[in-house]
């Protein structure tokens, strides 16, 4: 295997790990930010490692439309033209052709679309997706897929995976070995136990660096979802990294690391620190509501970011109001802060064998609700 | 008189001082990073300290519709509410009733609107003016003048300067007298030697902390503006600073400071920056242009900001085309950095007596244009 990947400790069935790649070591279980267009959206890349990210996922669909692959690596390659110099993950862009691009054309070769920024004509494959993330120097390459739609029959989540799985095979031939390299393939079978044991026999036996679970958060629910990890995540290999994509809500990855999973990304921080969503210890609070607009208190007493450092919840509130681009900056940067502390305590905890106890006491903080104003 | 101000310096009508304010001090000339709304826009306060700016200026019409000068009083002032511990300069708000508000009615007694936000009625006087300065703990106060429309004839600039000295006087008149603080008043006259004149010997009069040549940068052209800048500014006391508000592009400065101008403010580095327009030693330079996106070199060599430390060209075109936050973020940062550097170049340069040499210098570079792509 050309990523390292060491289990130190086991809590129930959650891991903690290190990954280790060619741009550096990953403690887990980690959540990636998401930095779509080679930027985590109004975060300095010194910013997001300063919060406490040792790696980030960037959006393979995105970049090979602008700027281009062959432009990224011309201009040295994702690292440096974004001034990352840490482990990079990127999604194979089968999500978001399906997501965001017009006109798409799906065949057993490939999918064949239309850019959502110009209309330009582009195609995937399993062979170009590889190609494309070799070019942009990801740390960790994601095979492409086809993420099947909720809701889908048994039937048709079958067909749907074991496409994904001959896509897969092919992936893997088309990756080029290389040491602190890795290819991930991707778990699916929609909520279908049957399909999704299939797939995780199918990935098992091209084997790859890491398993990631796919298809989920995309309607089913948070109890269908863990019935889904409950039935999957133990026919994974058990040495190998568990990812699962696109997840999610604080409590969604407590749930998903007491379940054995060990990466997650999510645009959640960063999407709802643009729209005046902070997270908190005691749940979600909403800036723009103009109860916040005499309030002397910080977001949140006792986080370390710059934003409950030096700034009232008025002030917040005020930037919220205005569309401010510094109200952006500080509430993503607030989020993210918020999503690595998460991650901290559960690899601490899980070291000390106390995620149960964890999750009791964030469950009930999380339902206290937000402190009232003085 | 309660703002301290030592000319150090001096070449030619150039001088080289020090104000010292209740927050601190500032080396003159100087320009103030504008920060509208409480916010230097993109920008983190500490942030825009460190490019090298002593003291910022804020507008007294944004905040005094949102979020209301009592509640940022009531939230500590201006400098806790917006974390910038340094010397604050507010403009009395004149010139955003004029250009922004609707429906404003004239009188003799100040001015009353309908805010641009939400259309509410806001009067402002001269005494309402100083007050909510005051609330807002601006360091440095301006009076409440009209900002004379161009163009005007002699006739109209001497009459609304006649009712902005009338306002200067019931400013001064209003204005609280603390030690560190100050009350700027505002030179009026449009582009016409007489009323400026005259202005100029009314605002003496009356006795000020510090003298402002307003109702620049409206349309005149840089000749006039300098030519009135000839006639007004030996007209004003020589120990006491001078402000030409709302002004300007690099040459603008340089030009002024050479005419005896110690401060200045101006949205065009920030506002630029949000629009992917760049100050640079050989000119200004339009990142949104494609022929920058295959280019690996620095915006400008030599910049030690984080823009140019960091990034590529080509990296800062794809930021600016996707319209994403953090071009902002380093763009802004970038064309503060450069007139911070400006600024500085211009105060070591007449500590040295070579004023002239280095405006030779930075026009014979400014006219040389943007370094070809290699």
């Amino acid at each position: 295997m050309s990523l390292g990947f060491a289990i130190t400790a086991r809590d129930g069935a959650a891991r903690r790990g290190r990954l280790s790649t060619a741009h550096g070591d990953v403690e887990t279980p980690a959540f990636m930010p998401v930095g779509t267009a080679a930027t985590v959206k109004a975060m300095r890349p010194e910013d997001v490692a300063q919060a406490g990210f040792a790696m980030i996922l960037a959006n393979t669909y995105h970049l090979m439309l602008r700027p281009g692959a062959e432009r990224v690596a011309a201009l040295g390659g994702l690292h440096r033209f974004m001034h990352w110099p840490g482990p990079i993950l990127t999604d194979s862009g089968g999500f978001q052709v399906l997501s965001l691009a017009k006109l798409r054309k799906l065949s057993e070769d490939g999918v064949v679309f239309q850019s959502h920024l110009d209309g330009s004509r582009h195609q995937l494959t399993p062979e170009r997706a590889v190609e494309i993330q070799r070019l942009l120097d990801a740390d960790i390459a994601m095979v492409l897929d086809e993420c099947t739609p909720f809701p889908a029959t048994e039937d048709e989540a079958r067909q749907s995976m074991e496409r994904s799985m001959r896509w897969a095979e092919r992936c893997k031939r088309a990756f080029r070995d290389v040491s602190g390299y890795g290819l991930f393939g991707i778990n699916q079978g929609g909520v279908h136990a049957a399909p999704r044991l299939a797939s995780a026999k199918a990935l098992t036996g091209i084997g790859f660096d890491g398993y990631a679970i796919g298809g989920l958060a995309v309607g089913e629910g948070q109890a269908a979802m863990f019935t889904v990890l409950d039935t999957t995540v133990p026919a994974l290999p058990n040495d190998r990294p568990h990812y699962l994509m696109g997840v999610g809500k604080p409590d969604d990855l407590l749930g998903a690391v007491a379940r054995g999973i060990d990466l997650f990304d999510c645009v959640l921080p960063t999407r709802s620190g643009r729209t005046a969503q902070a997270f908190t210890r005691f749940g979600t609070v909403n800036l723009r509501n103009a109860r916040h607009q005499d309030d002397k208190r910080p977001l949140e007493d006792g986080c370390d970011c710059p934003a409950c450092g030096f700034y009232s919840r008025g002030y917040l509130h005020h930037l919220a109001r205005g569309g401010e681009i510094l109200g952006s900056m500080l509430l993503t940067h607030h989020n993210l802060r918020y999503y690595a502390r998460l991650m901290e305590q559960m690899r601490a905890a899980i070291e000390a064998r106390q995620l149960a106890a964890l999750g009791d006491r964030l469950t009930r903080d999380w339902a206290r609700g937000d402190i009232e104003p003085c």
